[in-house]
């Protein structure tokens, strides 16, 4: 039976505007940027169509996002919070940078766990801030002794960790004990920790959300619907005060919350409020891709090491088995296949490629036999 | 006959859950912040519901929006530009701050004719620079002598000037004169000037919109298609490099494009190229609502001081005559009609407050009424 991802043709999905579909000629196949080749959950294309009839396309106002979040968030993975803690904001980077400025100064360190999703370093440097990179472990996982080590060499009264939870691009889920030791940390250190968590909806079987928060009531954690209902088109975002911090960005609520979409909130909105039924369809698809790109990989690229993601749609390829300068050019250029070059992502990404494996089946296992057939 | 701000009821205005029809109880007539009280271009609709069943709700690709923007800017203007010379934002306000961090360091001066659109200041005070406010003449328009005094006592060897251009909220079109006066200055004295031409759409009969970029090809302009066809909640802008500028905004080209909303530019896409019927609609209808409010203000505040805007929606009310502490607040209070406090513009905004007549015929005449009601 068809699933979600394997509803719409690739003719369909080329008459897509977006830069998934449009940067590159149209005999590769492209499994790079992180858009899902599926149809939009229908409450939401209704309430979008609704809003647009009512002419209801001014400036953002109310809570309703916030409060859809909240309920979301408290029946999916029973972790509270109420529209007060809140900060309505753009998207989750522009939270992100305010959050930096407002929890650190000039030339303050900011800790980031590396190689990660690209817009956080550039969030540093934006912010004038000092990058601190910190290594994860051969399984993509934090790692702990080298964040405790980095910690200790912090030579400032105030720092930031950013942590992506789960992270882009290895998809690993975070545990609560990790969690709880960036916790720990962080206070040892002066530390305050900002945890993306735009992927928290995408945790597939086997595996679990632990929201930063619930773990570290200093912290602040970014959510928002756009990942996991496929709406990056329709930027919008929440940051969430833990319950002891400081609400670093009061001083900017208005500013940040008048600085976003209206219509993305009611989008993403109708999403959190009726589309869970497609979300869990979503993620048993997204589960059999998991399985199929393992399988894939194992059959014609015996050779790269994976270790299959627990969250997100994105797979994470050790390629420095193949001795290749630059694996994603080859399989761009010889394969015809865009994916992501891994050194894109920070140091410890070299020789990896980041495959989205949110596509139909025939278009995976084609790309994959292309990758294949290019380093051949 | 019933013209498109005469379309809609007042019940089905407040269905929608935009700020302005949500911010005050039922009782207040809201004509404050500025959305218009209009039906969308059917072709915006369309278009935003054609790219939903699309699923085209991804990461931004292509210059579309800034194609449709310079045609529309050459048949209605004369203004020619090419997408090579525009960087996409998310909105005008985040390329205005962006502009501002590139054209400018630390400290350095930034001149804003006051009062003003209030971001302006705020995008001063958070790119850490320093505000410089000059003066309007009483008939709102840009007081050149005093701009000449400001820019003679500036002692910095950089600095921007923040044109709005039609001005909010005075609703002044500068002339090409006014225009060319400014360029000289801010060529005298090592200033470059970045206008906001988001309500450049909305010049009404009788005054004509003189692209900056037209007079002074060193300058920026910020456009956008969210004001004229009343998407605030799709926010999407473009900022245009003058011919002769260093196109300061390069280095972040791709960061302020892939943070704009892919959706947004859609919508601003299909109403430049299908919209100029709906929006000269449009422009009759407000220019009623001109001639409707100098009448009501006449016959029922007629100390009220008053110079028809020529550009935007927006009337600008000089309350001084009436001798009230807070205008705004005694009309709100006493009167149930929301405007918006001049002193909130800046300096040379106290006792004004700013009237939106962008609403229903029946609407404008009442709240006038209780305006005059409120002080009796």
């Amino acid at each position: 039976m068809a699933d979600l991802l394997d509803t719409l043709t690739l003719d369909e999905l080329r008459t897509r505007t977006s830069v998934k579909w449009q940067a590159y000629p149209a005999d590769v196949l492209p499994l790079w940027v992180a858009e899902m080749d599926v149809p939009i959950e229908p409450a939401v294309i209704d309430a979008v169509g609704d809003a647009m009839r009512r002419g209801d396309t001014g400036y953002p106002g109310g809570h309703a996002y916030a409060d859809a979040f909240a309920d979301f968030a408290a029946q999916r993975w029973g972790w509270t919070f109420t529209a007060d803690d809140v900060t309505q904001a753009p998207d989750v980077i522009t939270a992100m940078r305010a959050l930096v400025e407002r929890l650190s100064g000039p030339h303050d360190p900011v800790v980031v766990p590396s190689p990660v999703y690209p817009p956080f370093a550039t969030v540093v440097e934006r912010a004038g801030r000092r990058l601190v990179t910190t290594g994860l472990t051969p399984e993509g996982r934090l790692d702990l002794d080298d964040l405790a080590q980095t910690m200790a060499g912090l030579d400032a009264s105030r720092a930031v960790v950013l942590l992506c939870n789960p992270h882009n691009p290895t998809g690993v889920a975070h545990t609560r004990d990790e969690l709880a030791r960036v916790a720990a940390l962080a206070a040892d250190h002066h530390a305050t920790v900002v945890a993306d968590e735009i992927h928290a909806p995408l945790v597939l079987p086997g595996a679990t959300h632990v929201p930063y928060l619930t773990v570290d009531p200093r912290g602040y954690a970014l959510i928002s619907a756009s990942k996991a209902w496929n709406l990056a088109g329709f930027k919008a975002a929440l940051a969430v005060a833990g319950p002891e911090s400081d609400d670093a960005l009061a001083p900017d609520r208005f500013e940040l919350g008048s600085g976003t979409s209206h219509m993305a909130t009611i989008a993403h909105t109708a999403a959190l409020r009726h589309g869970t039924g497609w979300l869990d369809e979503l993620l048993a698809a997204l589960d059999g891709r998991r399985t199929l790109v393992a399988e894939l990989l194992a059959e014609h690229l015996p050779a790269v090491r994976h270790h299959p993601h627990q969250a997100t749609y994105l797979a994470w390829l050790d390629c420095r088995p193949l001795g290749l300068d630059d694996p994603a050019a080859t399989f761009r250029d010889r394969g015809r296949v865009a994916v992501l070059d891994g050194a894109s992502f920070g140091p410890g990404g070299e020789g990896f490629v980041r495959l989205n494996t949110a596509t139909r089946r025939d278009v995976l296992t084609e790309a994959v036999r292309r990758m294949a057939g290019a380093i051949g």
